[in-house]
């Protein structure tokens, strides 16, 4: 049964029985814990950008009314879930118990981030979150959270702010992936197996993980092309020097899209990273990409079928990944990136003063 | 405007306008063709498995619902493209009339299927589908639809049935794109990057997509393992040889299916191809395959949310595919795979009987 020694929480699972936490409808959030389990007392929850729009969104930005049904989600589900976006986010908080058999890398007292999304991580809320406004991501609170064995945690750094941090941890899967597949086609390209020059459209290149993205593929050799919705974020990103090319186009509107990213670069990229937390940059990613080359969904928004159907519809031969947080040495490049690129660093206080 | 430049069959989007025809809620599909268009008189309809099933499940199995329902999504959308599932099928047909600038490889006359999704393609149905008694994917139908500039259609082989052909034509993404993965693990492996051996484990392996997936794996080079749903099928595909080990386990168990897999295969997969149409199979194939590996999702009931969190919160250094059902050669390999392997064009066949 090797399945079975994967300690990944499940025995934290209440309903229904014997899927993964993830996938469970609710969790058991009891402050107790199993001997490879981790207890962290929390102090902040950064929630998942498409999750805390819907929320916002349904209320129409009645700050009161989000803060009400997060509290309800969490004390229903003991995991901070949406269940219409099925996503999460993830926490800051303060060590507070080991078990004797735990392989993560933290003792009591550690102050760090969890690295593994709110969406199966045991959570239970003690002060009603009275400290939030209910108006932004960043959701200050207290109570507890559960981490499993198998699980991703980061300290946080000493030069950084916790926010920072944070901010830069929910998103440093996008630049790991992306410097890894830049990296995979360079070494291509030294092979002689493909000798042309390796160009990154980043679709969202604004954003958070867009701009961490844009640098890591920058720094990885690609020259790269940032795609944005209005004009005034493609003066700041042009002033930030984050990309070697700027453009605005919709990324729902794949010919306004593929046009802007071929008029950018010259042609059709090689690496089409989708980081647009809205519904419908599928085809506009896959049009924007040359054959053999690839695209990256970064957007928790994407649609399966939407991607799988479309590339064979425009019978595109592309490679299509599915953005995975998880990427050995993520949090520790991200953290680099903010720390050598001044644009990125830039970026990511402005958008936290923003909040 | 490189992107304009792409006949996808932007002029037969009705509404909303601007998107590409999958997008779109409905295509006009009157008979006139565009000069790049290619006209098709419809003989039989293919729906995709997981639409048939929900149709069939919606009404209880009551097959004249299930076809006036598939009258009505057609005659509204002007495709056959189930708004539950978000997905389709093909259709084989005489090529009608060709447009004076189509670059296809057909004339008229010629018997065709077309590899691309019925979620984008016109589609007119004339006969009120009345040879068609709503129990089965196969559907004889009269009627019109067409095929843009970029498309991809195959004539069909003189040496098969038709209906053998479409149903390997439907599925034969699956098969070509886990050729090209094993391969690209064998390279690595002769280049002395990962020296380890290839395996390959299906889930669903039984099945149409899945039984071709388990051919090409092993003309790959690598040893396989399927995993199917009922002692039944492990005993039918024990007996056909179509793959080197078989299990029994639940797709949708991560837990036992991972266990069967490393049973099977003596630890993890280096490939885990999910074959199988139902929702809740995304944790089983990531616990099921090793650090380093690739997850091929091909089943349309893929959840990309559930498959990217589950990556990060199982600490998973997979990397997941999107199955596209377009790689150059597709058809071509998949009519091999069935004329040399016994046990493909058995099954095949007994499917087709079945139906």
């Amino acid at each position: 049964m090797v399945g079975m020694e994967v300690p990944v929480g499940l025995g934290r699972v209440v309903e229904p029985v014997g899927v993964l936490p993830q996938a469970a409808w609710a969790l058991d959030a009891s402050p107790e814990i199993w001997p490879e389990e981790v207890r962290i007392r929390v102090q902040r929850l950064n929630l998942d950008a498409a999750s805390f729009r819907q929320l916002s969104e349904k209320h129409g930005g009645d700050g009161r009314a989000v803060r009400a049904e997060v509290l309800e989600i969490i004390g229903t589900r003991g995991k901070m879930h949406n269940p219409v976006t099925g996503s999460g986010g993830m926490l800051i908080g303060v060590v507070d118990e080991v078990g004797s058999q735990s392989t993560l890398p933290v003792k009591p007292g550690d102050r760090v981030a969890t690295l593994v999304s709110l969406t199966l991580t045991p959570l239970r809320i003690t002060d009603g979150l009275r400290g939030w406004d209910g108006m932004s991501e960043q959701v200050p609170a207290e109570g507890h959270a559960i981490l499993f064995g198998r699980s991703v945690v980061a300290v946080l750094p000493d030069d950084l702010s916790p926010e920072l941090a944070l901010a830069v941890f929910d998103v440093c899967g996008a630049p790991a992936l992306t410097d890894r597949i830049v990296t995979a086609y360079r070494g291509a390209a030294v092979m002689n197996t493909d000798s042309r020059q390796v160009t990154v459209a980043v679709l969202g290149g604004a954003g958070k993980s867009g701009s961490l993205a844009l640098a890591a593929a920058r720094l990885a050799g690609a020259r790269t092309a940032g795609i944005v919705v209005s004009d005034a974020e493609r003066d700041t990103m042009t002033r930030a020097g984050l990309a070697d090319h700027v453009a605005v186009a919709d990324a729902r509107d794949p010919v306004a899209v593929s046009s802007a990213v071929a008029g950018a670069l010259g042609g059709p990229a090689t690496v089409t990273v989708v980081c647009v937390d809205v519904p419908g940059c599928e085809h506009g990613a896959i049009l924007s990409t040359r054959n053999g080359g690839t695209v990256i969904f970064f957007s928790m928004a994407t649609s399966f079928a939407a991607a799988a159907l479309g590339a064979e519809g425009l019978a595109a031969d592309v490679t299509m990944l599915v953005g995975n947080g998880y990427v050995p040495g993520h949090a520790e490049l991200a953290l680099d990136l903010l720390r050598t690129e001044r644009a990125v660093r830039s970026l990511f206080e402005q958008r936290l003063r923003a909040d």
